[in-house]
């Protein structure tokens, strides 16, 4: 089809939805490494992980051989409201940038949570209110997964109790009234309202907090009470398998018009959009059915994936949960105070560290200030104002975009948009005052960092 | 067709979308009053408006005669990457009520600017830059319109100045962070920038500021520089005109499926929305073709169409800006400072004035704590925060629904959802914390107001 016919954004109807999730983990050859009990350094059983995460969840999570999952139809309901997503034909970047090159992006912020989030919450709201559980606990950093979580429990009828990032927690007001608007009770970490908080409080009386720890709190919360399951926005299996509802949608819309992206571009965090986006067209390169350059972005602040180490590694400060193995750059790595939005996670689920190590995915690292000025330029034109963790891979496809020009390839960029900057005005005001800064921690501080790691038995 | 085929939401192709705007007064047996120049007391002239306004959006504010008017095609490209809106089935409201009413709302929400706005900044905007100006000034009250106009200015190279109301610049830094990152200045009003700021000041000096205050200010920054004019985001015909991309969206999506609302509803505060919303349908009334029952919503604090007037008034505060016949409570009106959101403007646009006049609108007015109240509840159920403005229209709404639920009465329900609420976190905060509190004007006020009416030669 010519490019002439392709709309500014591809929409599916109802009836094109995906009705399954994908779990690439099936056609992968070599698999993940298992997840670790850390006392025994033995396999976790679904046993052991079903005291802390719903049964549902848990098969999911270790299921290494299902293909496809079916999504069930209070779900699928649910989506409707806020999907299909739209496949954007980026006309205006590419005229702006002057580049022969296709660009396309799929976005996921058109929902009041403003991001994928939502995608993986209804998921796990309903899987807990099927097991007949009174509520979950989490924790959210920029709070977009808090805010998702408040709305999949609120439409399900599940008590919600958050743990925030203390700094968030702090500036970001907005987002916490947003959970409350929707019912959920938000406390700022580390807490008193848990043993690992009064102990980190304890030692670190000023901390900002960070997402390791809230971790460690909300799990603690949830096996403490009766009917409560811990829930977790990212980084595992599970949220990576419901986001591939992204890139399961983008592709049917790219199949649509006969448009084959040759470089698929998501920032990458936790993992878990990246994966959903990209893992559709890794299962076919899995499958010797087509090849994609597939770009994963990272802060330059928080480099797990170009800096850190493939080792297993504890995915809280407290040490609570399963050891995972993944890039990472250890569980004590504080990203610097100046690193705004989110990404900023020691780690990387497992199934992305794999496939990166497998080369099947390469990696690039961005310093902010560069960030900004691509989610500025983007924002102008495009008419929407992005997050600043979705702008990371903004940057990338803008610098692939101008690399077209120079050399003539009419390359097709396919990138992940996962959501809006309309929370996070702080940064953006700090960026036009021009008050922000660039921090790259130096090998000193990563190899303290790693020097943490556990050892395995 | 059967009700089970329609879709969560209905979206448009490219190609359905309109091309055309509708101009409800060509189809007006009695038109609305003439805007009159405060000095003669005469009709203003073409020339006189162009003072001000650009020359092609003087032509359409004094268009009584073409029904339709082209979209240029720049304007239909820029629409595109944000438009069509989604026509919504609210099967989860209608479920949460127990309603046999099948309930839609038109969602505008979907774009950076948070709303409607866009629709008409665009417009605007676009022929200020084909008129060859340098900028445009503008006066915002919560932000909306600002932000809209920023981001068309930005897409247009135009200069953007925006006088923002001061309690709402003091209030919403996140929106003026907004309108900066699209590269407008953006002034606290009134302000010490323009004789008519300096003026209130003095006179007031504690003052909160208001949009009629406002608008002062931008209307005298656009005639005292050179290549300016000032563009306004409500109340005029011209902005009505443009809105009218709404309603007719809206009976495409519901025509495709066969479906005819009983009723339409919408919040009015300037009523371009609303007028563009209902206009379409209202022309099939005043063609005989059909029949609807429209209701416009306003605040109980800020009555202009239930309590006021209809009388030739002021535009402003400062008094600079043509005589409009409207329903009003006089210029000097000033809402309450309890009161949450847009919808705070003294008067109402004179075409929806008349449709009132004529008794083709019904009007009601709801109170604050009640409008949020509604907020909440669809939040909860339609996974979309509103705005404080468009939660007037839900509340009316789900009072209908409620009502047909004790009739039995299967009626078809549409309403205007113009806007997410994500920037009015401090009202949904409050009355989060059970601190928002009602106010109603009572009649000694509203005579003192309309007391300062102006006298027509």
């Amino acid at each position: 089809m010519s490019n002439e016919k392709i709309p500014y954004k591809i929409y599916l109807e109802e009836s094109e939805l995906p009705k399954q999730w994908y779990n690439v983990r099936a056609d992968m050859k070599k698999k993940p490494a298992p997840l670790l009990n850390p006392g025994t350094g033995k396999p976790v059983t679904a046993e052991e992980l079903e005291h802390v995460f719903c049964k549902e969840l848990v098969k999911q999570e270790l299921d290494e051989t299902n293909a496809y999952i079916d999504i069930p139809e209070e779900i699928l309901s649910f989506y409707k409201m806020y999907r299909p997503s739209p496949l954007v034909r980026a006309y205006c970047l590419e005229k702006a940038l002057g580049t022969p090159a296709k660009i396309y992006y799929k976005f996921e912020g058109n929902n009041t949570s403003g991001s994928h989030k939502l995608n993986s919450a209804i998921a796990q709201a309903y899987y807990a209110k099927q097991q007949g559980l009174k509520g979950v606990t989490t924790e959210t950093g920029a709070g977009q997964w808090g805010t998702a979580l408040s709305m999949a429990c609120s439409y399900f009828g599940l008590d919600c109790q958050v743990y925030m990032v203390k700094v968030s927690y702090e500036q970001k007001p907005f987002r916490r009234e947003v959970m409350r608007t929707y019912g959920a009770s938000v406390t700022p970490s580390p807490s008193n309202t848990t043993e690992v908080g009064r102990k980190i409080l304890a030692e670190f009386p000023d901390t900002n907090g960070s997402l390791g720890c809230a971790i460690s709190e909300a799990v603690e919360a949830a096996t403490s009470q009766e009917g409560y399951r811990y829930v977790l926005g990212s980084v595992l299996s599970q949220v990576l398998i419901h986001q591939t509802v992204i890139g399961l949608e983008s592709k049917i819309a790219m199949d649509k018009y006969g448009i084959k992206p040759d470089m698929i571009i998501g920032c990458a965090g936790g993992g878990s959009n990246l994966g959903g986006l990209v893992s559709p067209f890794i299962g076919e390169m899995l499958r010797g059915e087509a090849n994609y350059q597939v770009i994963a972005v990272e802060p330059a602040s928080c480099p797990s994936l170009t800096r850190g180490k493939y080792a297993y590694d504890f995915c809280d400060t407290g040490k609570v949960c399963p050891l995972a193995k993944m890039y990472t750059l250890g569980s004590g790595f504080m990203p610097s105070p100046n690193h705004a939005g989110g990404l900023r996670y020691h780690g990387m689920s497992s199934i992305l560290s794999e496939l990166y190590d497998q080369g099947l995915i390469e990696a690039r690292s961005v310093e902010q200030t560069s960030v900004f000025e691509a989610a500025e330029k983007f924002a102008r034109v495009e008419g929407i104002l992005p997050a600043p963790e979705s702008s990371h891979a903004i940057r990338v496809a803008i610098d692939e975009a101008l690399r077209c020009k120079e050399t003539g390839e009419e390359k097709t960029i396919l990138f992940g948009l996962t959501g809006t900057g309309y929370f996070d005005m702080y940064a953006y005001g700090a960026y036009n005052d021009g008050k922000m800064s660039d921090y790259i921690p130096t090998d000193e501080e990563i190899a303290k960092s790693l020097s943490s790691l556990p050892e395995i038995k």
